[in-house]
């Protein structure tokens, strides 16, 4: 893959480069410290029950903010923040097919959209690595394995559907401090909501995920597995609405939050 | 086994009546919300190294109080304390030998003796029932599976050796928040050193503990393992001291400190 490497000092700085610019790649470690976020962009008729499901379905749904129906900024993540321009790449989705990847939605942009910003991993990883825990799956420059499990998520209208968790595999030791960690991060999936037997959760094979990429489980380690925020994507997909828009797989929204004033504790 | 049960409404409560009576049983459920401790008396000459190994230690070893030599009282533990007499049942140990099992060591103190009180597993334990967790080992009424590890703790002077853990059987789920619960009472083991590979940490058998009494890990469980007091008391009657005393097996120091007020966060 030939990299075009984009680096920021903040979220604006990411922001107004992706606006500006024809990048079009992913947004991991562009802003370092800063808060990015998944993008879901809904009809009006369906935003109400989709504020729900996220609120009902915390772990995988984690709300950073959402916008007014038809207004394209959203302040409280971002200064002169518009969500139509400021991510490097955006799929537009019609009753459920993915029907076009670009670099701007203002064309397609409607007053009856409503944005909402989820949480994601990159927080809590950013934490997990300066706690001395590998990654493999960062080690081995691929996407985190991920998969489709038997937890279900609570119902809200026509929302529903199976939790879709990440998989990390870590020693015991990690896995304890991982816990520890990715708990105080409860705004980006916070603990780990299984570890160890993924038969359990529905996992018939740790060796091939749904989505993602493969990573080995060495022994002496354990897989530890967190809420994904694939879920309420998948979710939506389910239900095919006439239209909807979400950001390219790993083209986040870097947001003006700083992943440190996330933690609690 | 034939009960006689005490039940107190205060630390101060249950010592007193320990010192007035005859009664030699375990006090594990007396005076529920207390906080209950190891004790181990050692001569002088040899407390400061054991005051060094507990600190290099806290996960196996938290000190909770220790007294002055010769001084029977530990104030911060208790109101009229007295460390000779508030105990059920004490082990009198000569050259790394229990020649006996005594209710009452006045006649056995000396003035170069150094209590030292270590905070134990009954008070997390609490946490964990409170949050709905179960602990197989307290509804077989047996006692907590434990095994020498090949986790070595940090030597101190002559003190040195493999650390003990307990082990407790749990679902993932419940896995994840027993490390959560049991972080917030560092004062007292705190979260667990080792979570569902017991050979990593040199346990070859999971169905035979080297202290205490086997619990079944049954499908979809994890063993779940956490530092353990009988840690200082095996380095200690390693070293073969001339004199020492320890607590009888389940006969603990039960304190004026409340559980709850260990908690931190």
């Amino acid at each position: 893959m030939d990299h075009q490497t984009i680096q920021a000092k903040t979220g604006l700085e990411a922001r107004r480069r992706f606006r500006e610019n024809d990048y079009r790649g992913q947004t991991s470690g562009v802003a370092p410290g800063y808060v990015q976020g998944n993008l879901a962009i809904l009809p009006a008729d369906l935003a109400a029950d989709f504020h729900r499901f996220c609120h009902l379905n915390p772990k995988p749904c984690p709300l950073l903010g959402s916008s007014d129906p038809g207004d394209p900024h959203i302040p409280a993540l971002g200064a002169d923040l518009d969500i139509r321009a400021d991510l490097p790449l955006y799929r537009i989705w019609r009753n459920g097919e993915m029907v076009e990847e670009v670099p701007d939605i203002t064309t397609h942009w409607r007053d009856d959209l409503v944005a909402f910003v989820l949480g994601c991993s990159f927080s809590f990883e950013e934490a997990l690595i300066d706690n001395g825990i590998p990654l493999r799956h960062i080690e081995n420059g691929t996407n985190v394995p991920m998969w489709r499990t038997s937890i279900q998520t609570a119902p809200a209208g026509p929302f529903r559907g199976p939790m879709v968790v990440s998989m990390r595999p870590m020693k015991p030791a990690d896995a304890i401090r991982a816990i520890q960690v990715t708990t105080r991060f409860s705004a980006v999936h916070g603990a780990p909501v299984h570890i160890g037997l993924p038969e359990e959760i529905g996992i018939a094979d740790i060796t091939k995920p749904d989505y993602g990429d493969a990573v080995e489980v060495k022994p002496g380690e354990l897989p530890v597995f967190w809420a994904c925020g694939v879920t309420p994507q998948a979710v939506i997909v389910e239900i095919k609405p006439e239209f909807c828009i979400t950001h390219a797989p790993g083209s986040m929204l870097v947001t003006d939050l700083k992943n440190s004033h996330l933690a609690t504790l």
